[in-house]
Formats: structure tokens, sequence, C-alpha cells
């Protein structure tokens, strides 16, 4: 195996770029889908970039991915559209959907955009960055391959289902608020069970549907728990967020919902029935100016930022942060030092790059 | 003290409209704010029924509260509208203002309206089963006083800032989804301090911004925490959430925010500065058909619904609820057995009746 290698981000991205070109995506489209991975990469969102690049190149291969999608909206109003995605890459497809609810809040104050026949679209916190650049409200959401339990349940009927909003500031940074409705990624279950530790209660239940400590007995037929974890402690209020994302992502949009999401990934049985397809995505955008002199809202924004700054930290902490300020973090720090790839990553790299002919280093 | 006593909900509604009347609230608005305040209490939300008549009485006698308000647009585009309370009760300004995203979506499809210089406006929930009966999916979010510290804070900086959305279904009920973004609502707490009993860890700091298990700890200046409680759980998630309501409701509407919104009661200190007028609510209101067939999205509610209910259930639960499941039970026993109202409520409301001439019993 590999060892870890730091690789600057634009490398990675014209080697993606590059890569999604290989298997028929249109040189534009490709550009576009890597810039959305690179921002995870970036952000340090490791499980959203090129950690990702394999899986989408297999569903790409083996005809599970559209390359060539007509992405098309097939309702809409003057502050709303449903877009079916042609079974494109998640990639693609939301940057389009994304623009046509910026497009919207541009004519009447607001926009959202509901998305059926998609796939894994990368990090929400990639399109709300977008809304803000254009000094919108940006808002994203996604469901996704069922890992979650309901409260109460002993199984998997529900995605990480995230949401992401953002806020324009002044002379702050913008809010970005890009968080899944469970308690913890998948990913630190994983990291857990390398290291041979022992997982927090609350993060999961085991086959039975027993809060377990034990990452193992997740991954082997357990669940993850909703944001919240259990009743005393709000796993209701996870659960109910996580069913809010689908109903808007899916149920609005005509994708498949709850446990018949299916998988992103090449060799995972799918569901046991089909109700829309693929999954789905949620936009939204609104204009600062329907609401309020922006000059002033921003001005209060960066009030607000520095007014919870302020706050008297807890024992043994430097105090709140903001939402954003761990992910602008990462990307100055690894704008200058590079994307960090893990050797198992660098693994998948570099077979693509043998069998696409595209170089990476 | 007197006794716990059971009355039918018409009766208190009737009781608590001729206390508005009688402190100069016009009849019809009158009849309005004793709904909302009926509808938490036929819902089972005790603390937010007649509960705070005293609060809201006490208020309005003092001029703290305009009982004859103009509410009026003070920006509008075809989506959007920010609305100047002008101080009137949240219980006639908020559905108002809910009427004007409703409006809104009846022509461009959706709605989307922030409130200023309001207060307390009842249930959340029942904004958006005003949008369910108009066969719309409902938002309503409202901030309020601080409570709650935001993740590594050591003291209230942000309210309970609660998130409802409902969807409506076909055969089946809608999903009504009413949370506050904090673990667990303050009454929760003062319940636990009556009963002499701990509190879970998670749910509340001290004074000094440590976890704490004694109700007293967090009463003496301590705080709620976010939902997700603590790091490891998603506190930064639950505390982001909080962040967002009131962007969304105050400093979109020119509302106060954060630690300086006022306090819903008389006696508390007011906040060191203000960066606004009152409060902010946030209303929401998308038309189904400008996304996709209502019929359709209705058909794919029972069946999500359906097949939510039949998860396996977790060992020692009945599984998994539908948001609203608790609410809609409560409803339905107590439009047959009446409202319970505790010893301490009924004290006040006696007391009000004396002091207004308005009957109760």
């Amino acid at each position: 195996m590999s060892e870890e290698r730091r690789l600057p981000w634009p490398r990675l991205h014209e080697f993606c770029a590059g890569v999604f070109r290989h298997v028929g995506v249109p040189a534009e489209d490709a550009r576009l889908a890597a810039e959305v991975l690179s921002a995870a990469d970036r952000r340090g969102i490791d499980s959203h970039g090129v950690a990702r690049l394999r899986t989408y190149y297999d569903l790409l291969v083996n005809g599970r991915i559209n390359p060539r999608p007509r992405v098309r909206v097939v309702r809409e109003t003057a502050s709303t559209a449903t877009v079916d995605g042609d079974g494109g890459l998640g990639l693609v497809v939301g940057p389009r959907a994304n623009q046509i609810a910026i497009d919207k809040a541009g004519g009447v104050g607001t926009g959202w955009v509901s998305v059926a026949n998609t796939n894994h679209f990368g990090i929400a916190g990639y399109y709300v960055i977008k809304a803000l650049e254009r000094d919108l409200i940006g808002w994203a959401m996604t469901n996704s391959t069922r890992g979650v339990a309901p409260l109460w349940g002993a199984e998997r009927m529900l995605g990480t289902n995230p949401i992401a909003i953002g806020f324009p500031a002044g002379e702050e940074p913008p809010v970005v608020l890009d968080m899944a409705t469970c308690t913890v990624a998948y990913g630190k279950i994983e990291i857990a069970l390398r290291k041979g530790e022992a997982i927090p209660l609350g993060w999961a239940i085991d086959a039975e549907g027993r809060p377990t400590t034990d990452p193992r007995a997740m991954i082997d037929g357990g669940a993850l728990l909703p944001l919240g974890s259990d009743r005393d402690h709000g796993g209701h209020k996870g659960y109910g967020l996580a069913l809010a994302v689908d109903v808007l992502s899916a149920v609005l949009s005509g994708a498949n919902w709850g446990p018949f999401t299916p998988p992103f990934a090449l060799r995972q049985a799918m569901p046991p029935r089909s109700v829309g397809k693929g999954i789905g995505h949620f936009f939204g955008a609104m204009r600062i100016d329907a609401f309020r002199d922006p000059a002033d809202f921003k001005a209060q924004m960066d009030d607000f930022v520095r007014t919870l700054r302020a706050t008297r930290p807890a024992p043994g902490t430097a105090g709140p942060l903001i939402p954003g300020d761990p992910e602008r973090q990462a990307e100055k720090e690894r704008d200058v030092s590079g994307i960090p790839v893990l050797p198992p990553v660098l693994d998948d790299l570099r077979d693509i790059a043998q069998r696409t002919g595209v170089q990476l280093e």
C-alpha cells in the first residue's frame, strides 16, 4: 500500500476532470464535477472529495451514471422548479439545479428547486457557497442511502440527509452550516474500527436495535442514530429533520426516499422496490434585499458573529466557533500545504490513473 | 392552592378571548389569539397554552404589548415580505404574517415572510397546521429569549428557537414536525426541580459552563444545551440550527437576535442593548402543485408514513412514531376529557378572572 501523500488541490482537480472526461463526461461538466469534489477536499471533508472518485468512476464505467444527461425542468412556477437529472452525476445535476434556484431568486425574491433522478452531489456546503458568491442566502439538502434508524427503530430507514444553509456577512466571513441530520458520519465508525476503539453511546445501535459502543456491531447490520441519539436527548428531532429533508428532496421531486434510495456503491444490493427515480436534492436561494437593506443585514450579521465569538468559553475550550470556521481553517491550510491523501485512496487514484492513462503525479 | 382541574377547551378559549378583549384587544384578534393558545392546550403542549395567559395579560396591562397593532408589510417581492408587527401580540401578528406567506404561495408557488417587532407567538406547529389546511407545505420558526448556550459557551446566548414544518399526506394524517433546537424544554428542568430529581447529562450546564445533573444549577445562571448536547454527539449542529432560526427570524426582519431578545416576562431584566425591534418570526408556505402533481405527492407521503411505521421496533419500544403523532393523540383525548389545568395555572386564571370580571368556571 502507498504512504499518505499531500497533493496540491489543482493537481487533484485536474486529475478528476481528466478521469471524468475519459469516461465520457463533456469537458465543461467534468470541470464542474471536479470543482465540487475539490471543494470537499479543500474544506477538510475528506469523505466527500477524491476519496469518492473511485465510486463515481465505477458507476460511470458500469453505466449506472449517465455521463451526458439532459437535465431538464419538468414543472415550474415563478419561484419553484422540479428538475429531472436524467441519471447524471449529482456533481453536475446539483450545480445546474442550484443555478435555477439562484436565477428564480433574481426574479421573484426566492427560488426553490427539488431534483429527482440524480445521485450523490458531494458536499451540501458547496451549493450554499455558490449562492453566497451571489450575495444570496443559500440552502441545500439531499437524501442518501439508508444508514440511519428512526428513533425507536431497529433498522436503517433513512439517509444521513444533510442540511446546509449559508448567510452572507459584511466584514466577517459568511456563516455556513453544513450538517448531517444523524449524530455522526459513518466515516467516524470506520475510523474507530480501524483504531480498535469503542464508540460513544448515542452514535449507533446494533442489528437488534440495542445501543452499542462496538463499531463492528453498527457496521454488521446496525444503524447510525439520528441527531439527539435517544428520546431523552431529542433523537425524535434529528429523526424528524431527516424525514423533512427526504420529503423536500425526494417525495416532492419524484425520487426514491427512505429505505428505497439506491446505494452509492457498485457492489451494494439494490433496494427491494423502487418508488421513484434515483435520489433527490433540494436547493433554495433567497435575495437579502427581498427582505431588508443588504448593508443593514450584513452589519447585523457582523455584530451577531462577533457577539457569539465573545461568549464566555466553557471550561477547557476556546469558546464557541461560528458554523463554517473549521472548514475555512482547513481550506486556508490545505491551499498552502496540499490535500492529504490517505494510502487506500492513493491506491485507488493510482489504479484509476493506470486504467485511464490520466496522469496523477 | 387549587386542585388540578380539567376544563373543556372551548371554555378556556372563551375565557382567554374575554380576557384579551378586556385589556383592549379587538374582538376578532382576541378570538384569534385564544385559538392559538387553545391549539397548544389541545395538542398537549401545556407550556404554551393557557399557562402563558398570565404573562400575555401582564404585558398587555403594563403597555409592553400593543393591543391594537397596525401590522404592516415594510418590504416585499412576489415571493417574500417583511412584516412589522407594531409591538402587537405574537398570537395576532403571527397568524397575519403566516397568511401573507400563504397568499404569496398562491401567486408564485412559495411565500416567505420574516417578521420583526412582535413577541411570543405560541406553538410553531399552529402556523404549519394553518398551511396544511390549505394543502400547502408550511414552515414556521421564531427566535426567543436567551436560555441556550452555544456549543463550548458558558452562558445563555440563544433562544430555544423552534422549527416547525408540515407536509400534507393523503389518507394518512399530515406529518407535523415541531421542535425546539435545544435538547429539552426549560419546563422539563422545572419539573425535575419540583420532583427533586436529577436531570440527565447533556441537558444543561451550570453557571461555570460545566455539564450538570442538578436542575437548580441550570436555573441559577446555567444554560440549556443545544440539540446534540456535546461535540461528540453533534451539539454544534443544534447550535447551528438555532443560529439559522435566529437569522431568518430576526436579522432578516430587523428584530432583536441572540442575547438581545427581550424577555417574555414582566419582571425579567431587559437585555443590555437593543439591536432591533421586539423578537422575530419566520414563515414559509409552498404549493405542492408547484413541484409535483398533488395526488402523486400524497400517495407517496402515505407510502412513506406507512413504511416508517412498519420499521422493526427497537427493543422495549412499539417502534417509530411519525412527527405529529403525540400531539394528535393528545388532541383526540383532550377534546373528549378536557384540558388538565395545573394548580398554579388555575390560581393564575382565577386571579385574572377576578381582576377582569371575565367568567372562568
